[in-house]
């Protein structure tokens, strides 16, 4: 089974948190052919954590996990503080195979998805 | 002529504010067909302004300015401060067609975008 753990800043404000979990409820079902789960999970002030996220993908049967950091920009979260918890997930689960995605803002083709969005005929 | 200004938050380093500025130059050949300029704007730390980056397109010869903001979730920026800085650019450029279009986080169809880039056939 592969889960997808799709990985927020978290905010103090839970509406904002609330969000990031409802975008992750409506992603699953256009992911299922890849990922059979998609789990929200918040770097601080939300729940769950990021280890919470990667280790309830395991114990649901996850033998592949692939980390996802809905992050517009690089900077110490996405380049140190991510990458630093899913080195310590691959630890935990030596069998799991444990992968970091590109963050939002360098997702491949980015551009092309936003023009689709933004473009008058996406009205 | 239409104008696009992509707004985002701004950053205190400064990387982070070149990968928006990239993003929209990477965006304005995309949308050539509804947006003959595409303006890069931040709400604090960086420049131009949100202010300086509609003003810069009206003067630029824009009847219609549309203003995104690059932000993932709603809170007060997105709901209080950018509509008011849309607001007013409306007293100043009462000519001008000034709209503001939802955040990225609220894009109709977003889940569909973040899929196709997630899915295993866009590796």
């Amino acid at each position: 089974m592969r889960a997808l753990v799709f990985v927020a800043h978290g905010s103090r404000v839970e509406s904002s948190n609330d969000e990031v979990r409802e975008l992750a409820a409506r992603l699953a079902p256009h992911l299922g052919a890849d990922f059979e789960r998609v789990i929200p999970a918040f770097l601080e002030l939300a729940s769950p954590s990021i280890p919470e996220g990667i280790d309830a993908a395991v114990t649901d049967g996850a033998s592949a996990v692939e980390v996802f950091p809905y992050f517009l920009a690089a900077g110490r979260h996405v380049e140190i503080d991510v990458p630093a918890l899913v080195e310590e997930a691959r630890a935990r689960h030596p069998a799991v195979r444990l992968e970091l995605r590109p963050y939002l803002g360098a997702l491949p083709g980015l551009e092309g998805l936003l023009a689709a969005a933004l473009s008058s005929k996406a009205r």
